[in-house]
């Protein structure tokens, strides 16, 4: 089946970068001419494609989102109800809710259509460690 | 054809979950493995899939958005020209910008791959009730 | 094969409609029902569906993003570290994680199932003019 699953352990909040796992998922699956969906199960994390080449872009997109949307225990965040689990939790849902939890990448003879600078990332909006599953769905067209 | 839609009636902004309702649609589609395209018709409402476990979650999400982009008439959005419709207009149509007009779920066995604390949400922008149309689209893969 | 690649010109920021275009080319690729994916080969510019009605509108956004993502020069913006590329190159890749590389639109009978306000944009996040590319990619079902 043209589905492959797979998990990304993260070590807290930032970007990890997953292209090359998600290439390697896609010759597996044989793709050739398609769609490939990209899809995380979570609502504390999210995916973006972002630039690879310099490390600080994504180093300032984690600060730019800090910055929006500070932990809950920030003086700016007293409105927040959603506390139970950590200050971390309710900007988690935040971030995710301004990102995306799916990606639709065109595939040309099994490779993702991506331009130079193109990368996959997850984001990481929790503190601490996390076990992040990604379901990548091929379709062919 | 693997297509459905149908009408959520919304009273005003906030967050309305339609999981089941999509569920169902996916059922009467038919659906087994493949992909399910949910798509809103708007721009001024959006689609969002967030945790559907405590309600304060969903109303922290409006009221994030609410501060992030605070109705026109607001002191601090006296730059915004789009005014012709009320205040809530302009700023719902950002909010629209700033979320997502379609999601994309992988489907296994006729079931959506969605992890355990995700919901699909409708978020409605304007402050009127509406009428709110959404299509399903499921492409077997 | 159903896809279709074509490149649009812009001016600087700014949204640069293309919903003609993109019409025009699923007529070429003799699509009929399924789903059309538009995705976008950059990581500085991004893709929305918003009202084509009012120019006021996409003006209101613009300003929007600019207040929200202000040029790396500003005083609000001295915690950037990517700026090799000018003042407009860092906040262009955070509008771009705020909004989409992608667009999923059900297509009836060859045509998207657009609402009646509801166009496509390329939003232009840097200043100079760009070539910005555009993959369709269609897929029957």
């Amino acid at each position: 089946m043209p589905r492959q699953q797979f998990q990304i352990e993260t070590g807290g909040q930032g970007l990890y970068e997953f292209t090359d796992a998600a290439a390697d998922a896609l010759s597996d699956m044989g793709a050739e001419d398609g769609l490939l969906t990209v899809f995380t199960r979570h609502t504390s994390c999210s995916l973006l494609i972002q630039e690879n080449a310099d490390p600080d872009v994504v180093r300032d997109l984690r600060e730019f989102f800090h910055r929006i949307v500070p932990p809950s225990d920030d003086a700016s965040m007293g409105w927040v109800r959603h506390r139970s689990e950590g200050p971390d939790d309710m900007p988690a849902h935040i971030k995710a809710a301004l990102t995306a939890v799916s990606l639709s990448i065109p595939v040309d003879k099994g490779r993702m259509m991506l331009g130079t600078w193109q990368g996959l990332y997850l984001f990481e909006h929790r503190d601490r460690p996390h076990r992040r599953q990604i379901v990548l769905q091929f379709l062919p067209g």
